[in-house]
């Protein structure tokens, strides 16, 4: 385990989309990178349908056991966009129209084009705090701990940024990858040996193939990199005991 | 809602690597396209750390929400890999040595390369039924409704149809995309009109950018094929009146 785990998040996933596996979620993996650079490791994410009861049961939970939640998907203008009203009956309080986000669109689109279609994106739960759009001007927004972001990647991409002063993370996340030419059985002991002396440490073992070839890429995480170098060094031990070739360190 | 709700799964994806954001999910996507031609609904998807009691704790919630529950990752040889333990505690079975595994795995190595760590592989829950492997002998397994499958995305994908007969689904979902060169809220008050008269079709709405164009996707799934096409006809009537041009159907 890795000992900063004071600073924890989910990632809530909403959309059909994903569960039909029509799309490829892309966002889990943005989304906890850029985490894991301010120091928040996540600790569990979601995927849930369109369904309004499923997703406040889902926030309700996820708010309580950890410290940030960010969703994602669901606050666009059409019918089966329902974040917004959800996140306000998880909270219980008004779904109302956001009068800053309300300003930031009328302003976005050229006169007239503010429709009924579009003002759908500035209800929001009321006491939201904005999360601005650089890519496509439709804000997200947060209530407490919950962060709610848009699904399309590219857009969700370019507001993370904007997020950065809202989160206390602890230290940054680190991540030492050791790639070697064998087999997960061959090292399996030794490795879990040096998992045993340092149990500060997240040690990940994964199989690969590149080239034709089997590889093994062993991943170690902390937020203290004296810890990495120490247990780096433990592994490239039996590594060169065993005479394993080593592929990228 | 898709009528069809009876038969429904949870996947749940083991492993520290995907939390961190390392590796992309792909799993998701394999699994969900498999179980709709099956008749199998996706309801819902996990992402959980390689620890113990989580593991039991998502699995022993989500057998008894879910027809079936797939597992990915967390089968293989090293110390990270605690799948099968935490199956067995989550049953409350022995978790020991399945004699049926152990000899596919020592009829699949060469005499000799069958040692300690690889004989992690064939330590599963007593009562276990195996889910065979063509692609790197080392089998999957499952407990009652619970079916354990490797990490490793081209292995999942060939043991996935070994348990086609495992498997009682319903009707196949069908699902039928229409593309538009237009903006989701030009379309969102009309589409959201079919949807209502329509509850037993999940009309989802998706915006696209390609070749540097905006676009709009509908998707609309269900397992009963008139019901799409009664959809589809609905949604062209609107989508002739706003005069919108039709990029894929």
């Amino acid at each position: 385990m890795i000992k900063n785990t004071k600073v924890n998040a989910a990632i809530l996933i909403i959309g059909n989309e994903i569960l039909s596996g029509r799309t490829q979620d892309t966002n889990t993996s943005t989304i906890a990178i850029w985490l894991n650079s301010i120091g928040v490791k996540v600790n569990e994410v979601r995927v849930i349908a369109d369904i309004e009861h499923i997703i406040i049961e889902a926030v309700n939970h996820l708010r309580k056991t950890n410290k940030y939640v960010f969703t994602t998907g669901g606050i666009g203008p059409t019918h089966d966009d329902i974040t917004a009203q959800s996140i306000s009956k998880a909270f219980d309080l008004q779904y109302e129209i956001n009068k800053e986000a309300f300003k930031i669109l009328e302003a976005y689109y050229k006169p007239g084009e503010f429709k009924e279609g579009r003002q759908k994106m500035v209800f929001m739960p009321k006491t939201s705090k904005l999360i601005l759009n650089p890519t496509s001007g439709a804000p997200g927004f947060s209530v407490e701990n919950v962060f709610c972001l848009p699904g399309v990647p590219s857009i969700l991409k370019s507001m993370l940024g904007g997020l950065k002063n809202e989160i206390v993370g602890g230290e940054p996340i680190l991540s030492h990858t050791i790639s070697l030419r064998t087999v997960e059985s061959e090292i399996a002991k030794s490795l879990a040996h040096v998992q045993d002396k340092n149990n500060e440490v997240e040690i990940g073992s994964y199989p690969f193939f590149q080239a034709g070839k089997l590889g093994v890429s062993i991943v170690i995480r902390s937020d203290n990199k004296s810890k990495i170098d120490k247990c780096t060094s433990e592994i490239l031990i039996f590594v060169n005991e065993k005479k394993i070739e080593i592929v990228e360190r």
